[in-house]
């Protein structure tokens, strides 16, 4: 029996803690490696080609687009950033597990493009954690944190299309769960070849 | 957010070895508890009604295939045996998880008539092992050896219909597994209400 890669897409609100989660998980978890995406902005100090980012000319990621060659592609303060497929597809087929932290709606377009991905949907354990969680970070104003939170309202119902939901009450729990997630995905039948 | 429970199916070729993975299952796991089938055969000495078994007359049996109350039947050797969809779907209301260990052709009647069922495929790491396994139990013949190992080829060709499988190489890597499934299976939207 052979086994290919899974594409694990990590998504969810905005504070319910998506990224510390896919940091430790990508810590305990050594056969997992972080998506690389590829992006139009110019490359920070310190940032490398094909480990940070595949940085990349306009016209040559709207070719991409016009192709088909992205898994989800989205245009953020006038750059553009994308998962692209080739590379996703070639690192499953070497038997890799990848990680993809996006939002709502860029999972709901892998998911589209490519029905075998894993999409875990990341919850806060209540709109009011959620809320002590923003102000606690200080980064948004009032009137923000209330757009905010009257949004995540919306965006959990969206929770259904998922495959998976995980509540981030605790990140080590979380993690536990989302292993627990990775082993069962890897005892589909589709993985095996019998 | 509510939850629901689980039912889970073992099942899988004969000599896979169903029966060890489900005691080690229900000993480790004390949310998990063994479906009860109904039958018509009469109780051995010191079985008890409503938990080895619910005994019942064949009349009613029938009346009760007719009604389509059972997940799954079959008749074996002059006696009905079968899954009473109310029982369980009243344990799951209940929030328990219910366990039900079968035969491939049992399984799939389950899943058509209950989809939220999650079967779990157990298969032997090899046919060579699993011939191993079977001459050691010295419970079979040269002859009825190589029937049911030619017979199990076929059988595991339907592992693709199922949600699972799990290579029943060690007994407890292979609880460890099937416990990620039922952690995996928790996280389920439908078994959230958001």
């Amino acid at each position: 029996m052979e086994r290919k890669g899974l594409l694990l897409v990590i998504s969810g609100p905005s504070g319910a803690g998506k990224g510390t989660l896919c940091r430790a998980l990508l810590k305990s978890d050594p056969a997992l490696s972080l998506s690389i995406s590829v992006t139009t902005r110019s490359p920070r100090p310190g940032e490398v080609d094909g480990t940070d980012y595949f940085f990349m000319e306009k016209d040559s990621f709207e070719k991409m687009i016009k192709d088909g060659q992205f898994l989800e592609w989205a245009f953020v303060y006038g750059n553009y950033y994308g998962t692209p497929f080739e590379f996703v597809q070639e690192s499953l087929r070497l038997g890799k597990d990848i990680l993809l932290e996006i939002d709502i709606q860029g999972a709901l377009q892998v998911k589209e493009k490519f029905p075998e991905a894993v999409l875990i949907f990341i919850a806060p354990p209540s709109l009011s954690v959620l809320e002590a969680r923003l102000v606690s970070r200080g980064a948004d104003s009032k009137e923000e944190i209330r757009k905010r939170l009257s949004s995540t309202a919306g965006e959990m119902a969206l929770a259904r299309q998922y495959d998976y939901v995980v509540i981030n009450d605790k990140v080590a729990r979380a993690v536990k769960n989302i292993k627990a997630i990775i082993t069962a995905e890897k005892s589909r039948p589709r993985l095996f070849k019998i």
